[in-house]
C-alpha cells in the first residue's frame, strides 16, 4: 500500500530559492581573479542565477546538455552550479590541473556544448581549442573591462550575458533522478571516468552531511571551501551551506598559506574544508604568525588521510578536526570523524587516536568489507578487506562508459572503492591503504599510510610518501620519499629508531630518498603512480 | 538525461540500523506504566525491534496491514514504530483521548488487524470491544507479571511475544512511497480523517527538521517528547532523534508539571517538545521550585500558538523557545521560530517579537497565502490570506476517504491548511487565526489569537479563549472566556485598559466569562467548538 503524501521532486533549484528567502543576510564572499574581494548574498545570487539560466536557454541550452566550467572557487562558479542544473542541464566541472591529454579527452567525451572559463585558464583552452568540437561556445567569467585579448573563437563575456536577461524564472519541475552534475575522476590509470550526479543524489547528500555535521552546519556560520568547486562539488558545500544558512567564503586562485590565513582572518571563517597539502601551507603561516585566524574552530580534512601530527597541531589550537573519507563516486562524503559526545572529556591522546580513523558513516551511506572471494567480513576492528559502499549518493556506473560501468558494482549492487579497510563494532572505519598502494613484503602487507604517518611525526620531515620497490626475494620493500622540513636529513637508522615503536622491523623502510617536491595529482594528493615512474631506475640498497 | 546514481529507497528501518551502529551510547529512558524508570539504548531497541517484527510476521501481519497502538510515550511504543513500518505494515497510532464514538470509527475505518495497548488503556478497549472487528488481536504492552485481568479476548502479552522470537531480521526493501504510518486528525467537525505517511515522507521529514534545527539536533543531546507518539509521530522525534544521535527521554503517563520537572531534572534533558498547555504546568512547577530543571536550554512549542508571556518566561530563564507551526497533514513541521543568528544580540523585546511569529519554513516545505478567489497574495508581511502548503511531507489526500481527498488540494496541488496568515518578505509566517476562529465584527476580522495573547499578559489570567458571539448588528462580537490565575477577577473595563494599547476599541471583548476550566481537544488545544456549544445560550451584554 502506498502512502498518501505529495510527490515533489528533490531539485537543486529549491535549495537556492530557500536560501534566498530564509537566509537573506548570509554572505557569499569571493577572492576574485580581478584581484579584489567581492561580496554578495543569496538573494542577489538567486537573481543572477535567474539571469544566467535565461541566458543559457537563449543560447539554446536544453535539458541534458553538458555545460562545462573551468574555474576557481567563486560566486560565478556557484551561479553556474545552480543555473545549469536548474534548467535540467548538466554542470560538468573540469579540473584545470588535468593534463592536456585528459582535458581533451573529457571535453570531447562529455560532448560539452558551452564552456565557462575563468580568465586564468583562458590560455589552457587556447592551447587545446583545436582539439575541441568546432561548435563549442566559450564564455569568459568576467566583465567587459577585464575581458582578455583571446584567440578563443567568438568568446562571450559572462557579465554581458547576464545583463541581457531578466532575473525572473519559473524553475522547471522534472524527475529528481535527472542528471545535474558531471565530474571525472582524475584517474591514475586509463582515461578519466565520469560520475554523473542527479538532483536526488545531490539534495540528499547535502541533507546527509548537514544532519551529520550539525555543529559545522549551524545557521550563521561561515565556511571556506578550499576544496575546489571543480572537484566533487566541493564536497557538497555549494548545496549544504545555503540549505543550512551558512555564509560561503571562496578563496579564488589564492590557496597558499598566507593568502588563506589573511582571508580566513578577515572574514572570521569558522570552518574550512580541504586536503592535507593545503593545511600544511596554512599551518606554516599559522606558525609564522604565532596565532590562528580569528574565529577558526573547525577544519574538515579529506581527499587523503590526514597525518597524525597535523591532527594534533590543529587540535592543540582548539580547531576541531573532522577527518572525512569519501570518493568522487560518493558525492563524496562517506564517513566523518566527528568526536562522539561521550569522548569529549577523553585524554588528548585518545581523542587523536579516534580522529586519526576515518570515523563513522554518515546517514545514507552503507559500508561493508569483503575478502578476496567477495565474502563479507565481520565489523570487529580486526578483519581487513576491500571496502564497498552503497547509498543514494553513490554512483551506479560511469557516464557513457559501458566497460567501466560493468565493473563498478558487485553482484549485490555495492560499489568497490579500491580502499582496504577495517570497520569496528561501533562502525568506525579505518582505511589501511589504497589497495594498489599497499606494500607486499614476504607475503605480508604493509600499509603505506601507516609508514607515512609514523615518518611524518619526525620533526625533520615536512611531507613524505612510502612506496613499494621491487625486490626479488621479498616481492616489494618499502622506501620513504621525503621532503625535509629544514636542514636536517636524518639517516635511515635514525628514522628506524623514531618509528620502531609502532612497527615490526620488517615493516620499516629500507631507504630514504630526499626530494625537493613530490608529484601531485590534479586533486592535491601525492601521485604514487608518477612517483613510481620517477623512480623507475631506483635500486634498493641491498641490491646495489 | 538521468543521473547514474544508485537508487536506494528511503526506508525507516535504515534509521534504527544506523542509530544502533553510530550512537550505541545514546539512551532511551522511559517512565513506565509499571511505575519505574526504564533505561535502554538503540542497539538493544534494534534487537527487540527485530524480535517484535518477527513476532508480527509470525502472527500473519503482511505488508499494508494496519497495526494500531494505544499507548503513552515509551520505548515499547518506539519499538512498535520501527517493527511495524520495518516490515511494510502501517503503524496506526490512536489518540486515547478521542471520544468513544471517534475511536470506534477509526479502528473500523482503518480496519486494524492488531492493537497494541498500554495497561492504562485496557479499560477503554474493554468498553468498546464489542464495536470492534471480531478478529482484532489485542496485545498488552507489558510483561507477564504486570498483565491485567482483562475481558479482552485472547489478549497477548507484549514481552512474551518478543521472547519467543529471534532478534535477527533482514529488513525488506520496498518502494519508499510505501505507507508507514496512519494518524487521524482529531477533527473538530465530522469524522476523523487519516493522514497516511510514507517511508519517504517520514525519512525526509526527519532530515528536514534535523537540518533546520541543527542546534537542537546536536549529537549527544537529550530530548523529551511530551508531544505524544500517538499524535503526528511525536512531531518526528522518533525518527529525527535516532538519526542525529540524540537520547530520547519518554515521560510515559506522567505529564503533569511536577513529574516532568523531576524527570527532566534527573535526566538533564536539553530540549523538550510539547503544546502550550503542558508548559503551563511545567512553568508553575519551575516557579514553585524557584529554578529550572538541570540542563534545560531548549523548548519547542507547537500545536497551538504560544502565548507571548510564555515565550518571555522561558527566554528569561535562558531557555530558547522554538515556536513551531505545523499540522497532522504535514508530518507535522511546517515552520519554526529559531532566532536568526543576525538577531542574537537584538534587544529582548525584538527577540520576543520574532519568536511570537511562527518563524520560517523548514527546507522542503513551501508556503503561499491566497485570497478568497484563490489568487496568490504577496509575501509582504501585510497581505493576509488562507495559508496553503506543499512538500514531500504534506498529505495528498486522506486514507480511504474520497470525499475529503477531493477537497484536500487546490488546482495547483497545494494543501489548504485552514489557517489565516501573513508571510513577510523574509519568509516569516504569522498565523492570524484558524479561519473558523476568526471573529467577524462589522465586516472586519478580529484575530482570536491576538485577543488571547493580549489578555494572557494580564497577571490575573491563567488561560483564556476568545470567541465570537452572534450579534444582530455587528454579526459577531468577541468575548473572553478565562481561567483566573488567583483570586483577582478584573472587570471588563480593567481588561480593556490593559489591552487597549494593542487594539482599536471595537476589537476589545464585550464580556469576560470566568470559568474553572476550558474544554480541550484530544491533542491539548482549547476546543472552541465545544466552548461554543457550552455557551449556546449565552447572550451578549448589550442584548440582555
Amino acid at each position: 500500500m502506498q502512502g498518501m503524501m505529495m510527490q515533489r521532486p528533490l531539485l537543486i533549484s529549491d535549495i537556492l530559492t530557500y536560501a534566498a528567502e530564509a537566509f537573506p543576510k548570509a554572505e557569499v564572499v569571493s577572492a576574485r581573479t580581478e584581484g579584489d574581494i567581492h561580496r554578495t548574498n543569496y538573494p542577489e545570487i538567486r537573481d543572477r542565477v535567474g539571469q544566467l539560466a535565461n541566458a543559457l536557454r537563449a543560447h539554446g541550452v536544453q535539458m541534458g546538455d553538458r555545460i562545462a566550467t573551468l574555474a576557481w572557487n567563486g560566486y560565478r562558479h556557484l551561479e553556474l552550479y545552480y543555473a545549469i542544473s536548474g534548467i535540467g542541464a548538466v554542470c560538468h566541472t573540469i579540473n584545470p590541473r588535468l593534463s592536456a591529454e585528459q582535458m581533451i579527452y573529457i571535453v570531447n567525451h562529455a560532448e560539452d556544448k558551452v564552456i565557462f572559463v575563468d580568465t586564468t585558464f583562458v590560455p589552457i583552452l587556447e592551447a587545446l581549442q583545436s582539439h575541441f568540437p568546432a561548435d563549442l561556445t566559450y564564455v569568459i567569467m568576467t566583465d567587459r573591462a577585464h575581458m582578455p585579448d583571446t584567440k578563443l573563437p567568438n568568446a562571450l563575456c559572462y557579465e554581458e550575458l547576464l545583463a541581457e536577461q531578466s532575473s525572473e524564472i519559473e524553475w522547471p519541475l522534472f524527475d529528481e533522478n535527472t542528471a545535474a552534475g558531471l565530474c571525472y575522476t582524475s584517474g591514475t590509470t586509463g582515461n578519466p571516468k565520469g560520475a554523473l550526479y542527479s538532483h536526488r543524489s545531490n539534495v540528499l547528500h547535502a541533507m546527509m552531511i548537514s544532519v551529520t555535521l550539525s555543529s559545522t552546519f549551524g545557521e550563521g556560520r561561515k565556511v571556506l571551501p578550499v576544496v575546489p568547486l571543480f572537484h566533487v562539488n566541493a564536497w557538497g558545500l555549494p548545496y549544504a551551506a545555503p540549505m543550512s544558512g551558512l555564509s560561503l567564503i571562496f578563496p579564488g586562485p589564492a590557496m597558499d598559506g598566507p593568502s588563506l590565513f589573511k582571508l580566513m582572518d578577515s572574514e572570521e571563517v569558522y570552518s574550512a574544508w580541504g586536503v592535507p597539502t593545503i593545511w600544511m601551507g596554512l599551518l606554516a603561516e599559522i606558525k609564522a604568525q604565532g596565532r590562528k585566524p580569528k574565529g577558526f574552530e573547525d577544519v574538515v580534512v579529506g581527499g587523503s588521510a590526514a597525518p597524525r601530527s597535523m591532527i594534533e597541531t590543529f587540535e592543540e589550537m582548539d580547531i576541531s578536526v573532522g577527518h572525512a573519507w569519501g570518493m568522487t563516486e560518493m558525492s563524496p562524503v562517506g564517513t566523518h570523524g566527528t568526536l562522539p559526545s561521550t569522548m569529549k572529556d577523553a585524554p588528548f591522546k585518545e581523542r587523536i587516536d579516534f580522529k586519526q580513523t576515518q570515523g563513522r558513516r554518515v546517514f545514507g551511506v552503507e559500508l561493508k568489507i569483503v575478502d578476496d572471494e567477495g565474502k563479507t567480513l565481520p565489523k570487529d576492528g580486526e578483519a581487513v578487506g576491500e571496502l564497498f559502499v552503497r547509498g543514494n549518493a553513490v554512483v551506479s556506473g560511469y557516464f557513457n562508459n559501458e566497460e567501466a560501468t560493468a565493473k563498478a558494482l558487485d553482484a549485490d549492487g555495492w560499489f568497490g572503492t579500491g580502499d582496504v579497510a577495517s570497520i569496528s563494532a561501533e562502525g568506525i572505519l579505518t582505511i589501511q591503504d589504497r589497495a594498489k598502494d599497499l606494500i607486499k613484503s614476504g607475503g605480508e602487507w604493509i600499509s603505506s599510510i601507516d609508514v607515512e604517518n609514523a615518518a611524518m611525526s619526525h620533526p625533520a620531515i615536512a611531507n613524505c610518501a612510502a612506496i613499494g620497490m621491487p625486490h626479488p626475494k621479498w616481492d616489494e620493500r618499502p622506501v620513504l620519499v621525503a621532503i625535509a622540513a629544514g636542514d636536517a636529513r636524518p639517516s635511515v637508522e635514525e628514522m628506524h629508531a623514531h618509528m620502531s615503536e609502532h612497527f615490526a622491523k620488517w615493516q620499516l623502510p629500507d631507504d630514504i630518498i630526499w626530494v625537493e617536491e613530490l608529484p601531485m595529482t590534479a586533486t592535491g594528493k601525492v601521485s604514487k603512480l608518477n612517483l613510481r615512474k620517477q623512480l623507475a631506475d631506483y635500486v634498493l640498497p641491498d641490491l646495489r
